[in-house]
């Protein structure tokens, strides 16, 4: 027994050599293995079961049933849970139509998906929404067809180049490159009437493996619904922006609505979409806008019109989020946060259920330790979202809410969604990155029987050597190769229930999932995302469903109960870093790509190139821009790193010797650090992303943008806002590095003299 | 009418900017003027009907009636002609099997291409040879299916990543990538028992465009045929490999000729493989290896084994190069060359009758000058070549035939082959680059009325703002935008008849041809290669078939009307100083590749970043190798660029001023220059390649290797041939450049000291 202890200390003093919260490893280690164990895949199994058994989709019994589910299981897990209910704008479709009016011979889309035998689709006894995207506008229009590859920014450039317009007519977009919702915005900015958004075989159909029930990927008649709510502007209830509850706010008329696209859009299947695409004369499309459909891809127009119609009903429904808090016995006041949602499209068994699940069984282990007659030090706080697939509304209305206290009391918001069998990846605020990956060394990966952390450093490298490996892979492989390093996370856009938190709010995020090896991409938002889809190919024996509860419930668990600030501030140094010099580059590589442009033109380069025997057209002259201001913000970022050296050296030498008094003012300094970041101002027309260094960006939806205010501007030749933002940003970055510097005399005894100083 | 004049001499003013030739440039004009003339769009399209009515493969009546019809119209426009006859080994095949041997149900391969109504398809009356693959083996074998890709080197390293052997199987690989030898080649190294070959219709199907007769592209049943020689040893006759005639020299037995592959090869079209395909099991294919055919794409094995049967004629057959001479007035022994070849797979209309009429038009059009009384100044010789497409054995066997008198007359050889709509594209010895740019800035397009250099460089400026352009491209456009430099010309590598004068005799060669805007990849070696597609798809009018007579037409005339070299070497010193810094750095990513594959291996991560559910396999271990010796490499091309500046402008400066005797001894020492980069031994491992500064890649096939020697010694690990290549490489440079320092002596006056200086 002796030499069992021995070793058994020799171990907890090998932890020990990370800095932060080291005294209270041993211990954390303890209640850690008795959290794993109450963490039991066959549990999550048949929750999942239960969970996605019919349709979810907001307003549908069964996600009612499912919210009242979950809050009694919260209540016998021991936690004060209940259940806030709200009204919101959520708009199902009446009537559908989409037909080509021939000839050779008229075909009207099935708009259908099959059920399939043996499967939950087939079923199931509620109603499925039909295929539809939330939000379109209600139309009947009639008007040739023009395809327009993704439908993005730099697909309308290349149309210019084809000499094709958009206006008067429908465009048919395929799904992929950039967020669904900015396809039917892009298509109305350019003049079109109505918008269809197909599945592509390419993108997540046959070309990449056998499909449903054959294998994972999706079958012809599998649509993806979605949101097309125009969420780069604000998300959550499309009628009641900026305010805290929809019960009381006024209502917007649907009309004035900002974030409601104004044509109709439908999605429809590859089965469909072959028709319509089929229908398409004029030039083969280039390279880049070619899918695999067994066809020639032509940009259009089509020589018949195609009619598409939508009516809806307007009315409002009742969403449910399910709130759950153990608090805290020391620092009741400090809330750390974890949310998953639990609405779907259909029965969400991927999307949503598989990262809810993972987030019960947290609740639940985290419940059994609370019996036990563990407390943790800080409140948790646990939810479980509604309308999440719409446009994020039941986080959102929520946390406008109650964001009076979430911007006193929360200290770190962790998010899940869907999940799969694979790595572990993370995206989030930066000065948690050393906790994730703390926490990743401390995990075993079931398949490999190393940690997860270093299984991802693996999969890096390797993916590093791949030709064509992009730079951001080769320098994530980098750090990924030297363990004195931590594995950067990425940076967080929208697309799930974190927005708010961190880019309305300022709290800091961390979204977390496993992925790559199991896949649920071809049953994204269709009928077919299944318990059975689930089971067989996303994560059979809800493994990693298991991994993600005892990895993001590890990060609660440490933030929770960790008595100094968790937060390492030179990595989000760091990053900020990195991404002035991406934005100084991009300004420069601007200005190159403007003179170039102005020569070509100058030469008729662009007219000489072309075929004449097939249609084409001229790019818009770029616009020359003045330099932008970086100064100050370059100063303010210089700054940055010295103060957050000196924080994170001074934190590990006196943090852990600080009297409690002390380490109360430094927690009051830390909690709420990252809000500095998210001024009232808001970025550039859209003021509820007040975050000046993540954001979703305007052009990309779900994809980051940092440095938001300043990248996009000079993105968006707006000069007068990327200097101003420069500004901005430098003042935030200020503010943060001052209470850094508070925190640095506090934890040196120094005296008070850099806590007023003014930035610089 | 003096208003006229007056513009006329500004005009031959401004030509004469340009320092090569300049005296002549007039006269040249003139000249030319009267040359284009007589090249008439309607004679090609008659001559190419004519030539193309019927199937022309080696030892069909048809090709030999075409080789007679064209020596008889040389003949009737003034030039000294004549037929050589050869017998070569070339299989024909006598019976092929390709079929799945079931379940679900057996499948027999058609193998076939039917006939299109109204097209020569259905018109022909000889027969056609079936789809195949000449030089393959004959063999009847039956195994399970393996997909390869494109079966180049980097997919059997995928393979073995993805945990997949071919070992006693018969492989599947889509055309494209690299040169189709390969394929089989490497499938039979790496141990594969037989090989398919199909088109994928991502590559030159439906995915491009539309396919015949509807549009250009290749057809359901489509099938390229080709050769499968092991050309990168030695094009020509396998049977006969360095000899200089067939008829004389021991024949080898046929399974001695290193060139012929050993195991049997089919080609198929899209519409068959579908069904060999669909037969795979095993994992999904990675991402870069997805066509476009309406399935998944599987590695294999197949769980029913295929059976490939293939059996052929053997006996030699007989081909007709046709050689035609236009004897040069003040130096008859100094001989421009000019080849294009008249074989076919089949019809032929696009390869090789569009540059065949050409070549036709331009005899014409020179027999039309010297029927009024020019004389070129130096002799021009042109050639038909025949067995061309079975592995370019009318120009080896001749070229070799008549190797000594080539070495002491020939200053330049200039071919085409395959030629469409579009833009001009010329690739070959970059001393005569400029050449090249003088004579395509003095071209007219007829799409726009501007020359078709400042076409072409509009081209490449626009095609490198393409999102991803590489940095080859960019620096392309860096040259194309700048009117003061020349745009580059590429490196020759094989593919078509240049590969004998350039690769094996040090010759200089320039291959010419238009591109791009017509297309008759679709129809690339198959039965649907016809006047009706060429003239509908390819060059509609025969604009650019005329374009390409003008154009080598002029560098033909150029060259054999200037009274000093035309060379400009400059431009060969900075390819060649390009090319040693691609090899440095090549070197140098392969040191740090070892190094990073070393790491990944020690730290188990190709392993742990592998999903244990499916097959997977490790790298072959990278050998860390030495350094390179480059420094004699380096120093010599340190003095090529002096010398190359020094003798350029001397020769601006003394050319003009050079009396008859002095210019002749310039001549004898220009004429063969660049046979001084060829010298006897030749690359490692074959001999027959001695060009040390371009080769057709060992692993590329038709694409350039520059600096063969120590490139592919680097990219091969063989590090002992890597020095002593780089030694040889230098001497060959040395040797170039005391040339260059004799010319330049010469030049100036200055004492000959530097003549018999060594190297360095």
């Amino acid at each position: 027994m002796r030499n069992l202890t021995w070793l058994f200390a020799a171990a907890c003093l090998l932890f020990t050599n990370a800095i932060f919260a080291a005294p209270a490893r041993c211990d954390e280690s303890a209640l850690e293995h008795k959290f794993d164990a109450s963490i039991r895949p066959g549990d999550l199994r048949e929750w999942m079961k239960l969970l996605a058994a019919e349709p979810n989709q907001v307003g549908s019994p069964h996600n009612r049933a499912n919210a009242e589910r979950i809050l009694a299981w919260f209540k016998q897990w021991g936690w004060d849970a209940h259940i806030e209910t709200l009204q919101v704008l959520y708009p199902t479709p009446l009537s559908e139509t989409l037909e080509l009016l021939g000839p050779p011979r008229p075909f009207r889309a099935t708009l259908q998906e099959p059920p399939i035998p043996g499967d939950t689709s087939a079923a199931a006894t509620e109603p499925a929404l039909p295929a539809y995207v939330a939000y379109q506008s209600d139309g009947d229009v009639s008007a040739p067809l023009v395809y327009v590859n993704y439908g993005m920014q730099d697909d309308y450039k290349t149309l210019q180049r084809l000499g094709v317009s958009v206006k008067g007519r429908i465009v048919i977009a395929r799904y992929g490159s950039g967020w669904r919702g900015l396809k039917p915005k892009l298509a109305q900015e350019h003049g079109a009437i109505g918008c269809i958004i197909y599945s592509d075989p390419s993108e997540d159909g046959y070309s990449v493996d056998e499909t449903y029930p054959n294998g994972p990927m999706r079958p012809p008649r599998g649509i993806q619904r979605g949101s097309v709510a125009d969420m780069t502007l604000y998300p959550g209830d499309p009628a009641t922006p900026q305010v805290s509850t929809a019960q009381t706010a006024r209502r917007f008329e649907i009309a004035q609505a900002k974030t409601i696209v104004k044509i109709p859009v439908l999605p429809i299947s590859y089965a469909d979409a072959r028709v319509f695409m089929q229908s398409l004369g004029g030039r083969a499309v280039p390279r880049t806008w070619r899918g695999t459909l067994p066809i020639t891809y032509h940009v259009g127009p089509s020589a018949v019109p195609v009619h598409l119609a939508v009516r809806s009903d307007w009315s409002p429904k009742p969403i449910y989020n399910v709130i759950a808090m153990l608090k805290g016995a020391r620092w009741p006041e400090q809330w750390v946060m974890r949310g998953n949602h639990h609405d779907a499209w259909v029965f969400g068994a991927s999307d949503p259920m598989s990262g809810q699940v993972a987030l019960l069984a947290e609740a639940r282990a985290l419940g059994a330790l609370a019996a036990q007659g563990w407390r943790p030090k800080r409140t948790i706080v646990y939810a479980s979202w509604d309308a999440e697939e719409p446009g994020l509304l039941g986080s959102t209305q929520w946390a406008q809410t109650h964001a009076g206290e979430l911007r006193k009391k929360a200290i770190l918001y962790v998010n899940s969604d869907s999940n799969a069998r694979g790595f572990l990846y993370v995206a989030g605020s930066h000065d948690f990155q050393h906790l994730v990956n703390q926490v990743a060394a401390d995990v075993i990966d079931p398949e490999t029987g190393v940690s997860i952390g270093r299984r991802l450093r693996a999969k890096l490298r390797v993916e590093a050597l791949e030709p064509g490996a992009k730079e951001h892979i080769k320098e994530m492989a980098r750090a990924a190769a030297d363990p004195n390093r931590d594995v950067p996370i990425e940076a967080l856009g929208s697309g799930s229930d974190f927005s708010v938190f961190l880019d309305h709010l300022g709290i800091p995020a961390l979204d977390v999932t496993f992925a790559d090896e199991g896949d649920s991409a071809g049953v994204y938002h269709s009928r077919y995302d299944t318990f059975e889809h689930h089971s067989r190919f996303v994560d059979p024996g809800f493994v990693y469903d298991a991994m993600l509860a005892r990895t993001a419930g590890r990060i609660v668990l440490r933030a929770a109960d960790s008595d100094l600030p968790v937060q390492r501030v030179q990595d989000f140094a760091e990053a900020v870093s990195g991404y002035l010099a991406e934005v100084r580059k991009l300004a420069s590589d601007r200005r190159e790509e403007v003179e170039t442009q102005a020569a070509l033109l100058r030469d008729r380069a662009f007219q000489l190139a072309a075929d004449p025997t097939k249609t084409h057209g001229l790019p818009t002259p770029l616009e020359r821009g003045p330099h932008v201001e970086f100064a100050s913000l370059e100063d303010a970022v210089d700054r940055l790193k010295r103060s957050a050296k000196a924080y994170d050296e001074a934190l590990a030498r006196h943090g852990p010797a600080l009297d409690a008094a002390r380490l109360a003012r430094l927690q009051a300094l830390m909690l709420d650090i990252d809000q500095t970041l998210a001024p009232a101002a808001g970025l550039p027309g859209r003021p509820w992303y007040r975050n000046l260094i993540y954001a979703p960006g305007r052009f990309t939806g779900y994809g980051a943008k940092t440095l938001p205010g300043v990248r996009e501007a000079i993105e968006e030749q707006r000069w007068a806002d990327a200097n101003r933002y420069a500004r901005l940003t430098a003042d935030a970055l200020n503010a943060y590095c001052e209470r850094l510097d508070q925190a640095i005399a506090l934890l040196t005894g120094a005296p008070s003299a850099p806590v007023h100083a003014s930035a610089l």
